[in-house]
């Protein structure tokens, strides 16, 4: 099951707000449970280099089911999942991206979103999310 | 000089309106004067293998501030440009892809359609372009 | 805003002196402000390696509007940024990559310079900066 | 033996010269016997999309010494050739590739220009080869 064109939009719209009150410049992507682009806003003044950290953010998380940045923890230097990035056509492994799930446990796609700090990114990725569903899935095998 | 925002966001909502009074499904991007993705929107049922192809008419289009379409003609087996394609990372030369040039003739962008045949696609592009300027540039050299 | 072809040939003489003046070899690259290549010049006997660090190098200084060393300093294992040189098709991440910014605070490209050592390859970068321009932004969002 | 930066600037001055009597905005590419880039000159509102174009048709030249357009003419539908573009990473099979060949017969590198017709194209990389010396090499297997 995928996330909607309709509900893209409401979670870019969402992502957009805040990135607006917290006065950053942001990419924001939105793909489907399959990792396949949905929809995609570039904020006047973002950094070129930002849309596509934001696609393979929103990519990251939606492969594995987990927020992008919990992948960076494992894959330091030393920790088990080291170099996962080099996979999948290069994944990105720190904040902003995160998995969208609905009510029912489905994961339908994640958002991605670059721009500032990790952490104003990973804010306006939540903010997102929140507008329709939640980030968190259950224990894993979840379901698409 | 590039696409705004709000401009891209026009242009997407003028081609979308155009795509639901044709019945068809279509990925639409915009990007800006340099090619880079500047918003994306993909309906729901859209071909999957339309994502990729809706960016690359675009970039088509703002890479050599024409139609895609007209660069398809000069590239048929015999022609000037065959095998153009092979260049940029690989381009999309048949139509639905075209310029957005403003009323002072500069070329900010270009958007690009893919979902249905290649009329519907070319239709559904133009209706997004003239939502906020022209598809034809001046002679050339042009400005971005 | 892009550099243009006459900056662009100014600021690689000028780099072109400072490696002289240094007795290195280097590969210079200049973009514009979407990271297309403008001027591309590489000294006799300069490494082959080293054309494609030059233009990553000024790539990644105007995709992120930065020095590229900065980036490589939020790069590292640990820090924020770890593993950010998989998007945009590669990013150099260590000194060598500078911003064009004109007296306005726009910036109209990059300049990436590689064939010696990061402190040298910094070094002669600049000096092609400041014949026509300054390195440093305003804080973001600066304007293109 | 490659093309020295000397020389490789020089043909570029000289295919700058044409383009300017024909009024063309042109991207010159000049690379070294291996392929590998030497020069660069992107003239102010030439397409962008003629950046990887020039380049690649001055590789194609002189991965086997011969004029782009010679391969194009081998590798349309049902000729010897077909589908050679293919190979190495994209080559670009009609006209404005040449290779550049010293008074020995030495083949020290490529010339290729994109921007305006091919024919155009041709001109004004053969203008840049005039230069330095002369675009035919001697019966194969010649030297490089």
């Amino acid at each position: 099951m995928h996330v909607t064109s309709e509900a893209a939009q409401k979670a870019i719209d969402g992502a957009l707000k805040k990135a607006e009150e917290t006065g950053t410049r942001m990419c924001i992507a939105v793909v489907d449970s399959g990792g396949a682009l949905k929809a995609f806003y570039r904020m006047d003044d973002a950094w070129v280099g930002s849309i596509d950290i934001a696609i393979k953010k929103a990519r990251t998380a939606v492969y594995f089911g987990m927020p992008s940045g919990e992948i960076g923890q494992l894959s330091q230097p030393g920790k088990p999942l080291y170099g996962i990035e080099h996979s999948n056509d290069g994944m990105i492994t720190f904040p902003g991206g995160v998995p969208i799930v609905d009510d029912e446990g489905f994961m339908s796609g994640a958002i991605g979103v670059s721009g500032s700090s990790v952490e104003n990114d990973d804010l306006v990725a939540r903010a997102g999310v929140e507008t329709i569903g939640v980030c968190d899935l259950p224990e894993h095998p979840w379901r698409t």
